[in-house]
């Protein structure tokens, strides 16, 4: 039977991926907040590289109670907002659902557990270049590969299923063999630039070409490294000089925490920074430079 | 028979602890740049805490190679200045002559000596507030003391007069046993200070307040500290602790790192970071945040 799939936060990740579900016939049910009245009279507008659609009608909700219960949510909410997330999650879930964090940093899945025990869970981490750019208007510049992965060998037989819809769909996706991995991976590249463009106000191509922020960078980068290795996460240190050389290539780009910095909103600083720097902590490993710059968004956030 | 002092750099420091000692009756010769045609005409006005006065005639000079030989040369530049040093300095001093280099940092003294070994050398710690606030204008806002020590210990009994001569002009001076200690405490508040309060473009009130940054201030403080030690200078850590105190009780202030920041004059990173750094790594420490904060700032002089 096929899922009847919920997205919370219908923003420039989950407008997208939720979108382009729709599109294949998937029954996609989708939270709005701000852009709810709009969507509902002039439907979702995903501008990609991939061709331009429009979805209209959209099955359109503004408070969790009014949605059916689901058998897939895809949370794309900013984890700023993960507190709010229990509460929401047990109007819309029911006891077979999987809930997916689509969500950066660590120790999501192990927060909402324990709120939530019942609940399946997984995590998707998506490699993609998409803004909201008006209401209900998602702009899809480039890439869109999902990680997903199960928090528990037990999920994984619900994931496998979400891989082949996605797939089906036209998404890239990988199904993770270790999702703990595939976070502490992909926080090698998002810790040294979220956090940097933010501090230094500037952008990733910048950073590469100063031969001190190109070299930090990597020095982040062997930290958070070394930090998965502490915790029993196998990452190569390799894997840091591909991360700069691949940055060196990219245009020149504004991590999602720099434009949350720029529009002072609040910075995804608590699952991308703290709570790496604790988990390596107590694994024994000091992530000296990141805890460093988990203290200087800290501050800066806190003087908005 | 009394000494005839030169001061290089006739600014906050020079023209401070300069005109004192020419208000005390010294023969004192002072080098200026942009100001020199209005003090020729105008003197040199101190407006201090412990009484203003003006110096009027002032022996002022515009170029080294007008001034007398001088028996101690206090220099008062900026360090970012310090490659004109040697040439300016043989203009200025005879065999027996005494130069002390009042700045902040570490190996400037062996810098120097690299270029002229000849010259005896000293170290000059100024703990004092104040500011040029026009041509040939200082204000003198708070403290003064002066911690004088030789770079070398042959040195010391020329080192000796000058502290004789500036506590009889009412200038609170230490005489240090061990010049590279003095230089490694003062660093333990200037590393923090100086560097936190451009990167984060703020003044040491606002790092106190916030937990995150007064940490992170104590634990770039202990770096210092244990960097110190690893290099055989003994300062005990309890100090990060009262320097903290001490900052959290006074009043808001920029040090002079954030002026030079906030005027985008080159800053002072080679001798109060990149020295440190290196000196500690080559006795086998690793100042990790010290080093990220070094990389920080040259990046933002590198994007003024």
């Amino acid at each position: 039977m096929p899922f009847k799939y919920g997205v919370v936060g219908t923003g420039a990740l989950g407008g997208y991926y939720g979108g382009v579900l729709a599109r294949a016939g998937h029954d996609v049910h989708f939270l709005f907040r701000s852009d709810y009245s709009f969507v509902r009279e002039h439907g979702l507008q995903i501008d990609s590289v991939r061709g331009d659609f429009r979805l209209k009608p959209v099955q359109a909700y503004q408070k969790p109670a009014d949605m059916p219960r689901c058998d897939v949510v895809l949370v794309c909410l900013k984890t700023t907002g993960n507190h709010q997330l229990p509460q929401l999650l047990r109007q819309i879930v029911h006891p077979q659902s999987l809930v997916i964090l689509m969500q950066n940093g660590l120790g999501l899945e192990e927060d909402l557990a324990a709120q939530l025990p019942d609940v399946y869970m997984g995590g998707g981490l998506a490699f993609i270049c998409s803004n909201k750019i008006g209401p209900g208007h998602i702009h899809h510049l480039d890439y869109g590969k999902l990680i997903l992965g199960s928090h528990k060998v037990a999920d994984s037989a619900l994931l496998t299923q979400v891989v082949a819809d996605f797939q089906a769909a036209g998404i890239p996706v990988e199904l993770a063999t270790d999702l703990r991995q595939a976070r502490w991976q992909k926080l090698v590249w998002n810790v040294p630039f979220n956090g940097m463009t933010v501090v230094l106000n500037t952008t990733t191509d910048r950073l590469m070409a100063s031969d001190d922020t190109r070299e930090l960078s990597r020095q982040l980068m062997l930290e958070v490294i070394r930090g998965a290795n502490a915790c029993g996460v196998p990452l190569k240190e390799t894997l840091a000089q591909q991360m700069i050389e691949m940055t060196v290539k990219m245009k020149p780009y504004a991590p999602s925490m720099k434009l949350d910095f720029d529009h002072r909103r609040p910075m995804e600083i608590e699952y991308i920074y703290s709570r790496p720097v604790q988990t390596a902590r107590e694994a024994g490993f000091e992530m000296h430079k990141v805890a460093m710059l988990e203290k200087q968004l800290r501050f800066i956030q806190a003087n908005y």
